[in-house]
């Protein structure tokens, strides 16, 4: 409640039992490449320890895919004076944890003492090696205080790390190389991955090797005397597969230099994604840890790399991958780190098998994008889930929530117009674009009155099987004109290419052609003063006063329960709503916009991490900046406060890059016009001046505001 | 951490039962006779539920005195369909709770599903009258929002409450007076009170009576349509020993009309105790939460009534008063509230029979007051105190602390000087004044360079039978001199009533007046560079680096040890620079405070309560405002973010004050002149105003600044 911020450390004073598996998430670091949640390096009951090597999914006997957590470098475990270090069973007696996220080091310094040795402080520091992206650093510093301790130090690398509940990796051999080095060689449980772990630590006394092939490691006794201090610096380099290279660092394995090449690295990512306001560090903040997170754990150029629902700090929905990322991360990314959604859009290229095997599993032509994706993009999510309590429940986004398909197109064209990456959409944005229309013209149904989509949900995933989701309807009609236009542009850039295009496709000209005319047909609702009906029937639900049940911090479902829901006229997220946030000509926001707020908002249950920041954005276009700020703060809250309960899952993407989306979108008004970025400002009040950086085909415009 | 804060209300918003202890003490509300705890209405496992009669100490069978905790009135508990309303079998769906500092009205609202149950909306309302101290009321709203429920109340007085270890009242006799009321009497453990209850409930249908001694309550089922609700009200009255009037308000007992009267009795105060500061919304929050608590706990008009350590809010040091309440409390409520700093005076003029049997028992003449004291005067500090590990440990406060009898006399000093009060300086503040003046003359020990106060103990608790304590030394010699001024001041008011209070403590004239020329005596050691010695040897205490031990939460004496600390130069408090705060002038704040400053503030440990918030003032007073409101957030922390780990035990009074303090003669340079209240302002740079009243010689003073 301090008032007093470091607009670039997230820090934490105390350590509370309760609050941590929490924050294992929150002070979760990455490199792109690994991603490594604030587990202390000691045990903890009940931690959820692991580090993540993106792309890598793991395929348990009987389970769904999941990025398999590799065994673990963070290990480091004492005892002083015979008595573990165990801050449970001794409560520190000082403690300070610290993100740096300017530098992108963790930082936790412990005061302590047993019930029978003197007091120590033990500094851990680490890094994942923006620089050297395989590379992670420990750097472990212990000092006696009041008396003279035995410090008895085991550090390796620990296998068997539950992922969620079985490991992904089982060891295959482990060897001493040197006097301060060792190997382990791993397999993934499905047999498709290798995993190579190099292992070097400096600054034991004649440390013994443990031949544990589970938990291979180094063992030493340190004797301290007071005020004097040893070090320890460990350094792990993670190879998997087909990665070429020496896996230790040939300039040494020394800390300081490792982090200092890992600083500067993250210095070129801030140059484009800093945020400054005047008058609020908080802010600052909230936006300097979204960006932090997201690009810890996004690749800059592997596209087998993915960034799943809870980037890489945590085993929510297994890593997968969603429309969180097409339509909340990565049009941020398009704007400041363009490399990072380019990867992703190639991700998204790589699945297109996968999208083609879904359409035709269900019947239709043309890729239908999976709900859930791992690595090679066939459908993942699962059908079934178990709640705490009751009978399973059926999932039906897997098969229903078709938007996806127009989501992805949706980031494509983003990317491109920013970009101007003509080679991308000549390459793989194109073949996207056109096969997901080919799907929209085989699913739409036509009757006398225009084009359906019947049975689907959209984004507001509380009604199920409905007919004509005003998201999904617009965003298909936006999809088929877009697929119409690309392949104009195709043509005219290489007529070859679109020539090979619609023969792997297996369409005509003539059909793509004809796409924006069917787009007209698709039947969108609407009421006499200008509110969109977000699915047929759904003026007509019955009305539930939201506000008396407030203060409420569980999701409407859960007191309601998913029958009444149907019946209901409330909604998880926007979702007519959402369209003005992503086509605002197409859905009329400067029109209906106002209209179709006041309508829409009283019933939105806020039930998903993806609601608040575009509301926050949507009150900022729609010019009541204190609003958005308050939408703001509690979609920033989210992650920071674990407002929602199930932060110990990983952060949320989608709600990280929407705070970004709504400084930048919302609060500047950043778009795009025909001489390069434009800005409309609705800042709130309490900013005095907001300054960013974007990046427009490949150039870096500084933009201040006021 | 949301940058939204309302300056006036205390909030949570969520339940968390790891920090329910702590809370329970946060969310106290008082009237200045009455005090509860905010445990919750309904049971909860490890709740410390306490409701506070002031004055009403009570020494159960072989324990010292403590605040006995009354028969509780806020008992309140609900089943729903079956099911118990219990927020840890069943975390609720949603919770708020406010205490709102203006009105003194503490709200709860939940949001709560059984197993099996539909959803309850319960708002808890509770209030302890203002404007008719004797009173508590409490109203339950109870909303069924999804289903039809079946509630059963059960609501009465539940006795044995642990205080802290037995009950403290045992029942007499209970008996239902009418439909809606019963009474139950009561006798203190150690039959010195007796307390009478009346309990009045409306809105139950039909109530039944359930005629338990140790727990008369009434008890009802109602059934609750879907939107529908129901109300409950409770009001209580206690009424102790010899207090006369009706227990129950002849105007009814409706509690809109109970609360609007509380309410403009607390705006009467809020009139001179609020303070406003353009700019920084949580220092007001700070500030207006301290003045509650404090006056919450503070009697306007009975002199057996206490101010504890821990107000009215904890059992922390069973209430006993320490010199936190004179020179921490009471001169904030000099300036602002004088009726309460006059009540504080009358308690230590009632206890100086109690002083004077203390220093007879030590072989001294005159008064030595008790380090602790209840309600007799006489000395209750415990000889021993047994930690989590290892032996009982000797407390020898109540012997050493001798400082306490000077803090006393400056207190009334300062009360006086403000005030004009001479009536309470001729029938009380002279006696109190003299008759330590007369302790100090006798205890003081003549050598050739000096007089020395030897074996005692200053502020800095860490060292212990020290000789020559600075502020010690400095406090007795200006209460010495105090002394004979006073004595001269009343001989010219009053030569009958001088000459009477001569006789009255068997000194001769000669003797006080001779008082001044003792006080150039005392010894006083200061370096070369003008640094105060803290006491006789100080200078040569073996050096400890403290900041080596940051980040550290704990006292450095359970890292250190006692035995280790005495030799070691690190301070539990401030001592010399405590002495500057009380006695600028005499301790040459504006001479050698920066140096006193450099060398102490290094060796503080901070290891009390009281030492932020006097920093914080000095600080302010030395011209470091940005350094003073770091203090002063570090001294917030103390019980809003229970940085101490204590909060169970109570809010810390001192540090409320201090804090106060801090705001009144540190930021804003709150002194007096010689026509009236004058202002010296330092003000953090983020303050763009600040605004508060005082009170001098009863004439209300409207202060701006800038």
């Amino acid at each position: 409640m301090s008032r007093r911020i470091d607009p670039w450390v997230l820090s934490e004073d105390r350590f509370r039992p309760e609050l941590a598996p929490w924050r294992e998430s929150l002070f979760t670091i990455g490199n792109g490449r690994l991603g490594t949640r604030g587990a202390f390096e000691e045990f903890r009951p009940g931690e959820r320890r692991a580090t993540f090597v993106n792309g890598l999914f793991v395929e348990p006997p009987g389970e769904l895919p999941v990025l398999g957590a590799a065994p673990d470098w963070t290990d480091f475990s004492l005892t002083v004076d015979g008595e573990p270090f165990d801050l449970v069973a001794h409560p520190p007696a000082g403690y300070r944890r610290t993100l740096d996220l300017r530098t992108g080091e963790l930082r936790r310094t412990v005061l302590w003492r047993g019930a029978e040795t003197g007091t120590i402080r033990v500094e851990f520091r680490r890094i994942l090696s923006m620089a050297e992206p395989h590379l992670a650093a420990l750097d472990v510093h212990v000092t006696a205080l009041t008396d003279p301790v035995e410090v008895n130090v085991q550090t390796g690398i620990k296998g068997g790390i539950p992922s969620p509940r079985v490991p992904a990796f089982r060891p295959l051999d482990a060897s001493r190389i040197g006097n301060h080095t060792f190997g382990v060689d791993y397999e993934s449980v499905d047999r498709r991955h290798r995993l190579q772990v190099r292992c070097h630590v400096r600054g034991l006394a004649d440390p013994a090797y443990v031949d544990d092939l589970e938990h291979p490691r180094f063992r030493s006794t340190l004797v301290i005397d007071p005020g004097a201090s040893v070090r320890v610096t460990k350094v792990v380099a993670y190879q998997a597969g087909a990665d070429a290279g020496a896996l230790l660092p040939t300039a040494g394995t020394d800390y300081a230099a490792l982090a200092d090449a890992s600083r500067a690295a993250w210095e070129r990512r801030w140059r484009t994604s800093d945020i400054r306001i005047d008058g609020d560090p908080y802010a600052e903040l909230i936006l300097r840890f979204a960006a932090f997170q997201l690009i810890a754990a996004a690749s800059p150029d592997d596209p087998r790399a993915a960034i799943g629902a809870r980037l890489m700090s945590g085993f929510g929905y297994r890593h997968h991958v969603f429309w969180d990322t097409d339509v909340f991360v990565v049009p941020y990314f398009t704007v400041t780190q363009p490399d990072l959604a380019r990867t992703h859009l190639g991700y998204r290229y790589r699945g297109l098998p996968g999208a083609r095997r879904k359409a035709a599993r269900l019947g239709h032509r043309g890729a239908f994008y999976a709900w859930e994706s791992a690595d090679t993009g066939d459908e993942v999510t699962p059908e079934w889930t178990s709640p705490a309590s009751g009978p399973p429940i059926r999932i039906w986004t897997g098969e229903q929530e078709e938007h996806i398909t127009a989501d992805v197109a949706w980031a494509a064209d983003h990317y491109w117009r920013w970009t101007g990456d003509d080679e991308f959409l000549e390459a793989e944005g194109a073949e996207i674009t056109l096969d997901g229309a080919v799907y929209w013209a085989s699913r739409l149904e036509a009757e006398d009155d225009g084009l359906h989509l019947r049975k689907v949900i959209g984004p507001d995933e509380y009604h199920l099987h409905v007919d004509d989701n005003f998201y999904t309807n617009l965003l298909a009609a936006w999809h088929l004109r877009q697929a119409t236009s690309v392949y104009r542009w195709l043509h005219e850039r290489s007529p070859a290419s679109a020539e090979a295009l619609l023969a792997r496709l297996g369409v005509t000209e003539a059909e793509v052609l004809g796409y924006a005319d069917l787009a007209d047909r698709v039947v969108l609702r609407r009421s006499a003063d200008g509110v969109w009906e977000q699915h047929a029937g759904f003026f007509d639900l019955e009305p539930l006063d939201l506000e008396a049940f407030e203060p409420r911090t569980r999701a409407i479902y859960d007191l309601l329960g998913e029958e009444r829901l149907q019946r209901t006229a409330v909604i998880k997220q926007p979702d007519v709503l959402m369209t003005m946030a992503l086509l605002p000509d197409e859905a009329d926001l400067a029109g209906s916009g106002t209209v179709n707020w006041s309508y829409y908002l009283p019933k939105t249950d806020h039930g998903s991490s993806l609601s608040l920041p575009i509301h926050a954005l949507l009150a900022a276009r729609l010019r009541d900046p204190e609003a958005a700020y308050e939408f703001f703060l509690r979609a920033a809250a989210i992650d920071l406060e674990d407002t929602m309960g199930n932060g110990v899952d990983g952060i949320h993407a989608a709600c990280q890059g929407g705070l970004l989306q709504a400084a930048l979108f919302g609060f500047a008004g950043l778009g795009l016009g025909c001489g390069g970025p434009t800005t409309d400002p609705r800042l709130p009040s309490h900013w005095s001046s907001m300054a960013f950086t974007c990046v427009y085909r490949g150039e870096l415009h500084d933009i201040e505001i006021p």
